[in-house]
């Protein structure tokens, strides 16, 4: 059996608002991060599964005899949102030699491909194939790189099974999976990201899958319909204070939440009514009174303050993202900001000598590409292998 | 009658924390600062009532035979926290030829001072005497300088009125009035502000008359009774947002409220346990998170963001302090802070464009002093009148 070519892509995620409220019960704003992870799937007859991740220099291929050992006896289609298979887990970290204190990328993002790819194929004829992955996202910096990886998996060895269908149409550039099927690949991701994290909050695979804006509360989340695509930069500065004082940090977590449900529902006007400059002006100033409670809980760091200022001089209105003090923050573009003024602030960032990318968040979730309409660098790196 | 030389001087007044908070029926934090207003009252026998204010090039004489015309017929001693006794104010404005368009600070502090001379001396003889004041305060920057004045005439006139005794004995270099003549100080001064302010809250001049702390809360003013003496620097950077969106700001309010009490309660620990290094640091924690806070509110400019990051660089901690939008700014310092770094500082602030004065806040608030135990520079510009 020869499985179909599949190419896939699947957005990193960045959290809007919310960080640091979302573990004391408070809402959060996940945004996917078109920053992408794309996956290409071949086919092969060599008898062999190959996995290539350049990002992290992994280059490992399997003979298909090897992993037929791994099938567990109880090997059937197993059902999702179940637990992992405690018996697989541990065939495959004695396979690929993980011990405790050997759990880097490499090996984590292998036994997660193996787990899937065995989980998938294991009751009927294990195939032979080439997975190649190239990611746009830095790994690490909690811009959901691993599940951006784990959506992607799911997404094309659930294709190759036949467990879902192809949606991309001949004539099509890209195309996204039924509501029905973004949920089996979500479930699936979920799984790589227990093996990769251990316990995952289901956040970031779930902004892969489905992309947009997540709401997430109190462990439940919430896909929110519809949300503009809102231009940024993303900073990666490269380098936390205690929540003392309950009397005056409870209220500020207070507004934290409320923060994020006014940018929720802002971000849905802006979708059901002509975008004016003062819905702009409103998601501005809700970045700049999160980035000083983010502040006041203690989880700013000069280098952020340096974003924040340095952004302001071009009108630009950043915050942090994620965990602070140091880590990433975002930068809102607004629709009429001249993309000179893009350039100078990217440059003056990278003076500083952060990373700065010009991307946007808001975009689609887990997508099958025709290659054709994937970018040429991309293209060209993934070619390689 | 000629009338005893009386010396007095009142402080002024900074915002520790509350202020804005305040008007939302938030606890608020006034404190004593030790700029202070000096007066000097000089009994003579020329028939003439001078009132010399060099500050504001105010230097004015009346003869007792016109002053006389202006007693009101129904004057008696007036009874304390009464409203302005509307004759006498009208006698006096047409007097001193006050028109609604013509209330500068010349016309305001003459007006007062005549309107309490008045009426503290109008039922028996009018006194011949010199009143000469000079301020350490900046007018008009919100540190309370028409209440220190008010203060100071109140004390002063009370005192050579008979009203109320003078404290200092022989040997004293300065002295304090008891609780019951300060209320009657206060009480008189509150007419002065609101001859001068229309419909003044009443801190200023109580935190003229009391000095150290005032917890002020929806109109209620409480003296607290014993409060550190802090040094600061006082900075004034010679340069505000509406409070939208309630269910964000509302709770920053409450945080603000919190850090109020935090802080009373850490300057109370101040004044019955031994000071330590800790209590500094959650001091300059809350003016961190206020001042935070107040960028929230929208009161923030950025001259005081300057103002923090220059201090900071120094390991020192600021806030705004007043209305904000500029305006001025304190910036507590340790009692280990170096003269040596105080002095750079305070360079630095002055090469921002900034004034800026090392002084303290919580000193005592309205005294009499020997004139001898003056500072030689007031003795020196009270001495040329």
């Amino acid at each position: 059996m020869t499985v179909k070519d599949v190419f896939v892509s699947a957005p990193g995620k960045a959290i809007l608002h919310g960080e640091h409220a979302v573990v004391h019960g408070k809402v959060a704003l996940a945004v996917s991060l078109n920053l992408r992870t794309y996956l290409r799937l071949k086919g092969t007859t060599t008898g062999n599964v190959c996995i290539n991740l350049p990002n992290i220099d992994t280059f490992l291929c399997y003979d298909l005899s090897e992993l037929k050992q791994l099938i567990p006896v109880s090997c059937g289609k197993r059902e999702e949102g179940k637990p992992l298979d405690a018996e697989l887990v541990r065939k495959l970290r004695e396979f690929i030699g993980v011990t405790n204190g050997n759990l880097d990328n490499c090996n984590m993002a292998t036994l997660s491909f193996l787990y899937i790819y065995i989980s998938l194929f294991g009751s009927s004829e294990l195939p032979s194939l080439t997975v190649s992955v190239w990611s746009e996202l830095p790994t690490g910096a909690g811009l959901g790189s691993s599940a951006a990886y784990s959506v992607c998996l799911a997404s094309a060895l659930l294709c190759a099974s036949g467990a879902i269908p192809a949606p991309l149409k001949e004539s099509d550039q890209s195309a996204r999976w039924c509501q029905e099927d973004l949920e089996q690949i979500n479930s699936w991701a979920f799984q790589g990201e227990m093996i990769i994290h251990g316990n995952p909050s289901g956040v970031d695979n779930a902004v892969g899958t489905w992309g947009g804006m997540l709401r997430f509360l109190a462990g439940k989340i919430i896909p929110l319909s519809r949300v503009p695509l809102l231009r940024i930069l993303l900073t990666n500065t490269k380098v936390p204070r205690s929540t003392k004082f309950p009397s005056i940090m409870t209220p500020v977590l207070d507004s934290v939440d409320a923060i994020s449900c006014t940018c929720e529902k802002i971000l849905s006007e802006m979708t059901c009514e002509p975008i004016t400059g003062e819905h702009y002006n409103i998601l501005e100033e809700l970045i700049d009174i999160n980035q000083h409670h983010l502040n006041v809980m203690g989880v700013g760091h000069p280098s952020l303050d340096t974003l924040c200022q340095v952004t302001l001089t071009k009108g630009l209105h950043s915050k942090l993202t994620g965990a602070g003090g140091g880590g990433c923050g975002i930068t809102l573009l607004r629709p009429e900001t001249d993309s000179s003024v893009v350039q100078t602030t990217v440059q003056d960032l990278k003076d500083c000598g952060f990373d700065c990318w010009e991307t946007s968040i808001g975009g689609p979730g887990v997508q099958q590409h025709s290659p054709l309409s994937v970018k040429e660098e991309v293209l060209e790196i993934l070619n390689r292998y």
